[in-house]
């Protein structure tokens, strides 16, 4: 791994927790707008509770505060749960866990590179715990993959508490950047990736511009004639408004396709997330019928790597089939 | 509706609430199989604690508890959310809400009624709400059906604070059975029903025997050749031991197709739901490609129903597409 820093950061050292946190510690993180304060509300469980789901919360046993941080940009936390293994907790919500990391890693990394032929060029936008890098490394048609995060807090805490994750950064194939997604795209070399995948944190807070329109426009510019974008797209049950916005903007701004996809993620609110796959003009993708399997592949070429845990072929194309609910206002808003 | 009672039950009168439990009122229910006890822990919220999901808790925002009773069988509980609209609670486990009980409901009803031709006599175990009868009812087809609830008190419940699902008790071809499932099933005619839809709670309470070989059993003598069966079968994030068990029993006793799917469904734990869909031997049922599609049907027939709101035939298809850690456990059991 390369690592440019393209920003200015703060290298906070890493908090230790204090005498007394570490065990049967307690910690409900109320999220309101990045403020991200954590108070004591029900001994000895972590609970999500944020306006983005007003009215539920849900909570992992905690065996163990590992670490508490607060970066330039959020707070971090990481603890050992009873059942979930380690959790990396953003502003007081949850990104990831290590029982069901899997979900969502495979499948915001291989809808898109599995859709197109021969990814060559890879750009991730956020996911500075490496888990989607892990991922793209898979691919052995892949020879450049940049990585824009933010917060170096997050990428130095994912190295020391989530090797298994973090292991994404290991790859020679891969450049750090440490800086804003924004800016890096704006400075990219037009036409540029074959695809670009936005691992970001929900629109409040530092993610915020991941979910606007000017931010989609500059991705369209850095991928090449059909290159491909997918960007985390929450939940079709607590979201649709968010959703039907981020359909409407792509509509307008990838003349390719437009597609809305889904997966099960049991620590994410609701239990689902979502991903917006699109394309810019050019060789036509078929997002629903991908070209470029993996599952063959990596039998063959890649012995050393832990094998695929979630993605198959036949939940890549299931993941494109929407509850009529969701079809609804997702089809009304693409065709417009 | 014609009602049959086949066993004892004890109609007690609904407890209201006491003075104090109407606002901002707490409930975390502890369910250490089956005893249901109802304690405070935090205001407001009501959390969902079981040793079925060790480690985590789903929690609603409580606006006011509107029933709370003892049958002879468990803790029944209702109340009205924040943000899932009014809640059924039985044993401390959330059995439905009424902003997502369409995915459960639809799902367990639609993906073994359309993968039949002219489904005309249907049995519900359990499933005393009332919501799968509201599904079943769509079913033109569909001349005869009976359901066997055990808890009268789910019933009544339901009739009063849930009458958008309870409305399928209203159908005139419904025939209520108060008592016992098996024993309703080892009475029942051989080869009687087209399909069977077994709507339980947990494998920890009055649904154990549910999950049981010789329950299976009973099932498969009471369906007619090529008939089909939909159980409740948990959650492949938190059950893979129990959904072992039960594909394997299954593959033991339907000689003609065994197969597992799954829905979201936010209020079940980690935010998924499974169903294990069997036919008897005789004519083959491709439960993966439904021959008895209910779209178009409803459109055109039913114009008073309220339209689905989750099912459609494309869900349908992917609800078998499993992730690549679930797949191998159940394909391999499937086989043996």
């Amino acid at each position: 791994m390369t690592e440019h820093n393209t920003a200015a950061v703060t290298d906070l050292p890493m908090k230790k927790p204090r005498e007394g946190e570490e065990n049967g510690a307690s910690a409900t993180a109320i999220n309101g707008g990045g403020t991200g304060s954590i108070s004591s509300v029900i001994p000895g469980w972590f609970s999500e509770i944020s306006p983005m789901w007003p009215g539920e919360a849900h909570s992992l046993k905690i065996e163990k505060i590992l670490f508490q941080g607060k970066s330039d940009y959020q707070d971090v936390m990481v603890f050992q749960s009873a059942t979930y293994g380690k959790v990396l907790v953003l502003d007081g919500v949850i990104q990831l866990t290590e029982r069901d990391e899997c979900a969502y890693q495979e499948m915001i990394t291989h809808l898109p590179l599995c859709s197109i032929p021969n990814p060559k060029k890879v750009l991730v936008i956020g996911g500075g715990d490496g888990g989607v890098l892990r991922e793209v490394a898979r691919h052995s048609s892949v020879e450049h993959i940049d990585i824009c995060e933010i917060d170096k807090m997050v990428v130095d805490v994912s190295k020391e508490y989530f090797p298994d994750v973090a292991v994404g950064y290991e790859d020679p194939r891969v450049t750090l950047h440490v800086g804003d997604g924004v800016a890096f795209l704006k400075a990219a070399q037009e036409g540029s990736y074959d695809a670009v995948i936005v691992d970001s944190s929900d629109p409040i807070g530092p993610a915020q511009e991941l979910f606007e329109k000017p931010f989609f426009e500059t991705v369209a510019r850095a991928l090449r004639p059909g290159g491909v974008v997918c960007t985390q797209a929450e939940s079709i049950w607590l979201h649709m408004h968010i959703i039907e916005d981020i359909v409407s903007n792509c509509r307008q701004i990838f003349k390719g396709s437009v597609n809305y996809a889904w997966t099960t993620v049991p620590t994410y609110p609701s239990g689902v997330i979502g991903f917006m796959l699109c394309s810019t003009e050019g060789p036509e993708v078929d997002f629903k019928n991908p070209v470029n399997p993996i599952d063959a592949k990596e039998d063959q070429n890649n012995k050393s790597i832990t094998p695929l845990k979630f993605y198959n072929q036949e939940i890549h194309s299931a993941a494109f089939c929407l509850p009529s609910f969701a079809k609804k206002v997702i089809e009304a808003k693409a065709q417009k």
